[in-house]
């Protein structure tokens, strides 16, 4: 799978702290390696890493970063996700053709500086609707990936197995 | 498509206000008719009708019902979103031979009581990891009706038209 990151900008640590956890954890189990916040919470941080540590994998949370340097400089492909861009039915064929090295993929929280649409190499709406950027995410790496980033095992101490009714939860740690 | 409801369990407007409002937004994108919430929330039902007024289609809001009875007697097919559940991959071909009247979509905020993993008809895990209930319920609807929801024309007043770069809106009542 392609080096995959998140750029959530915007994140305003009390109004946003549910759904920038959400962010992370769905940027996670759809198989992006990390994500990088724009501005600096550690509460969300170690909200991330316990998960991580729980259920596995190498997932990565850096938070408080300058986000401008970062995108504009950014030594692969942008994908910015938003209510305004080209269609993603039309877009994942041409982000394929050019994304070979790393991609990142931007989330704004609710509006995004005018600098990031022209920044981006790519502007991408999943659908032109608004909903929400959770959603997009995950549609976007599901559809991205074909489904791979599901089927991965993480790999955890804590492990949930596939059940029709109630919970299996198998814990190596006990 | 198939006529499709959400049902989201255990909201508490003041600390779930944003999430269930993407949990809304994105029912009404991916091609959901409608969603009713546990709890009494005006507010949330005139955000979710603002963008339906501004946006268009005929996406219904109900806060406030009770949910026992509406789940236990539901007239056609349940799917409970968990990640305790059978993996997605796996469900989507069996709900689909059953799934020919009514589906109904159940999402939780946080823990959600067990009579729910009796009485769906499929609990179903968007992979077996933790993330987001906003994440599950988008990509099992955009599998589900495999991106339909997304090309649909909602015929609103304010039309968004895909671009590259920056922003087209199209507004009918200006």
């Amino acid at each position: 799978m392609l080096d995959t990151y998140v750029l959530r900008l915007g994140h305003r640590p009390e109004r946003d702290k549910r759904v920038t956890t959400h962010v992370a954890l769905t940027a996670r189990a759809f198989g992006a390696k990390g994500i990088f916040v724009s501005t600096k919470d550690e509460e969300l941080e170690n909200n991330v890493r316990s998960v991580v540590d729980r259920f596995g994998g190498d997932f990565q949370i850096t938070t408080g970063i300058k986000w401008k340097p970062f995108l504009k400089e950014f030594d692969g492909t942008s994908v910015h996700l938003t209510m305004y861009g080209t269609h993603v039915d039309d877009a994942i064929p041409l982000i394929k053709d050019v994304a070979t090295r790393k991609m990142l993929i931007v989330v704004g929280a609710e509006k995004v500086p005018p600098d990031v649409y022209q920044w981006a190499t790519f502007n991408v709406g999943m659908g032109n609707q608004p909903h929400s950027e959770v959603a997009a995410l995950a549609v976007f790496l599901d559809r991205f990936f074909q489904g791979e980033g599901l089927r991965r095992d993480m790999d955890g101490n804590m492990k949930i197995l596939p059940c029709e009714r109630g919970k299996k939860v198998v814990n190596d740690t006990q």
